[in-house]
């Protein structure tokens, strides 16, 4: 029997409970041996839960047992989540979790202590919730060098635009859609504002360039700005707009940031709808892979964070090679302003001035939409530049957004 | 340095190769040292071929050198390649394989011939060409239990499919422009007759559900009798038509088939377009997730093939736990009689007809389409039942379609 310590018993932390009880068997074909739940750590008692004996609230209870061999972080936020994972890892003791702020803020700290303590420090439900992508980066992907990373990684975020746009409804009415359904928050804004998408993309562009990057320092742009004139727009050009984190490299430096696109119907990534999350992966041999699936939520979070376990606990024998993360400088950085792409612009106006933007844009692309608005298609072109020829244009935009291709 | 032999100097053999050369120094970071193709066996020469000195005709070259640690094997076709294998195997070598027909087909010996001399035998390349789904399905959802499995695991076929909806072409014309682009063989039976998908969902089944079935004896049925009319049809009804492999448990029996199927626009499985395979999982704890990429190719096939290459080698201390696959018993497999599912049936007739139609099915969901002709959307029943209810309403089908929700 392996023992093991849950710290949190909130949503995800409950969950992993549940997972552990309900598919036992196979947990234990898979380890060799049954693996039980012999703490949780919470502030609050659990009386009518069935491992309600097991609570306590002193984590040097947990971390003074020897039989515990592995800890699962799931209280969120990031203190004392941080301390406590750094105090298990130096106690000699796996962790596995699925606090995206304590990975993204202290990752790299993290895996060199697990490394020196020859542990390891898993964070599988981190991203995508259930979605497997971490993994699959790590093994699936490793003969490949990762071009780019672009994804749908908040999925009260992609429940809102996605009734924005099936129901032509504005962000505000939208958002008390979420609420009452409980895909958002009372207070939404690390949602809606893009911080939590920034979190997970700085973990995936550590994952793919080797570079964590403060989530504090990357350009983010999160919904609140979207109305439905965004949204109509987006049906017209045919496809939907999308709250996207991306990374990619720009010459030898890494760019991360997150913001709405619009993403055409041919983007498979443009049908991921409701509260799904779907991560498109670029890649140098494997070209585009999609990983779609449910980017939150208690059981299918806690399906991964026990897949992490039984990967842990199924692999005792040998130490693992934990990804090795440095922080990334700011020289290392990409300038924004390099960030090239397609972007379409609308703007109001005669076909006197779609004849000036296509010209200052140099593109073809362009059409008359409703009410004498018309949107332009720039080609790839830096942000930069695009933004020299919005000004050479003389046209003013109502609004822009960069196109996922 | 570590040294493998090359099977079979095709497409994705030449591939492998281009992989391990194009992305070298990323995977002999992963290995901890360099990974060295020593022998390619062909019955060709490949003189202009960077590694045409590599070349042997005789596998008893690679089999006597005890410095081959792994071998390659990208034949195709069951013989000699299963030969090869069991013979690599025996000599304690590591064996990877994009072949489906050997794994469909010995899957179940060769995994405990392997397991036998301390080896491993992996196959991530023998479905959905470069997208990773068989060690998702062994490692991230090892926390689950399997409930479904539905892929368009074919990208010949989803090309044709694709192309007649987009272009309202029938099943020869889209064949042709297949041909013409590359997509199809001159003799394209085991594509469009489903029996490369046949292949593809036995090794799923037997991944999810821990039984291999000989793939001649499921029911398969093609696209060949696919016309422009199936697919106005799904269009009317918000949907495509997609060629799938399934397998589900069937009460305590498994049931695996593949047939083309109505795939409503909410299913994520719908918007896998062209020649792209996406496979959708449903398990107990994650719900829904889906894989999507590029099924078939050089490099990316090739990309699966050095990812296990690479999960091997990277690991060597470690004796790895393969899948212990059973033989099917002809008493394990589920009725066919029994599958369950919502069907839509195309009747020609009038609206007295499709009152008929509507009781025998105890359905509502009725509509008339086109050219006097309705179709019904039948509840969740067994298609001995859907057929019963066919004959109680004493009319003929114009066609019918199982409907993948």
């Amino acid at each position: 029997m392996m023992q093991i310590a849950i710290l949190g018993f909130g949503v995800v932390g409950s969950g992993t409970a549940e997972v552990l009880t309900e598919n036992k068997k196979r947990i234990e074909a898979h380890c060799g041996e049954e693996v039980s739940v012999k703490y949780i750590l919470d502030l609050r008692e659990f009386p009518e839960h069935p491992l309600g004996d097991r609570v306590v609230h002193d984590m040097e209870i947990i971390l003074r047992d020897p039989e515990v061999v592995l800890v699962a972080e799931m209280m969120g936020g990031s203190h004392p989540a941080y301390e406590f994972t750094r105090r298990a890892l130096e106690a000699g003791k796996h962790v596995v979790t699925s606090n995206k702020e304590v990975v993204a803020s202290f990752g790299v700290e993290l895996l060199e202590l697990a490394r020196a303590n020859r542990v390891s420090y898993l964070f599988e439900a981190s991203v995508g919730g259930g979605i497997p992508i971490i993994r699959p980066l790590q093994t699936d992907l490793a003969s490949n060098e990762i071009l780019s990373i672009s994804g749908i990684l908040n999925g009260t975020t992609n429940f809102i635009l996605t009734k924005m746009k099936q129901e032509g409804a504005e962000f505000a009415d939208a958002l008390k859609v979420a609420q009452a359904n409980g895909y958002a928050e009372a207070n939404p804004a690390a949602d809606v504002e893009g911080l939590d998408a920034a979190r997970k993309i700085v973990i995936l562009a550590a994952l793919a360039f080797g570079v964590l990057i403060d989530p504090k320092t990357i350009p983010v742009e999160g919904i609140t700005g979207i109305t439905g004139e965004h949204t109509a727009l987006a049906d017209k050009l045919g496809g939907a707009v999308k709250l996207i984190g991306h990374t990619e490299r720009i010459g030898d430096k890494v760019y991360a940031a997150v913001s709405p696109y619009f993403v055409p119907a041919s983007n498979p990534i443009s049908h991921v709808d409701d509260v799904f999350n779907g991560i498109l992966v670029d890649a140098n041999m494997l070209g585009r892979a999609l990983f779609y699936g449910a980017g939150a939520g208690k059981l299918p979070t806690a399906s991964a964070v026990v897949a992490d376990i039984i990967d842990i606990l199924s692999h005792r024998a040998e130490e693992r090679k934990l990804p090795a993360w440095k922080s990334a400088k700011k020289e290392e950085l990409a300038d924004p302003a390099d960030y090239a792409c397609r972007r379409v612009y609308l703007f109001e106006g005669c076909p006197k001035c779609a004849a000036k933007a296509k010209v200052a844009f140099g593109t073809e692309e362009c059409s008359f939409v409703c009410d004498g608005k018309f949107a332009v298609v720039t080609p790839v072109m830096r942000a930069k530049d695009a933004e020299a020829a919005l000004a050479a244009s003389g046209l003013d935009a109502v609004l822009m957004l960069p196109v996922l291709d």
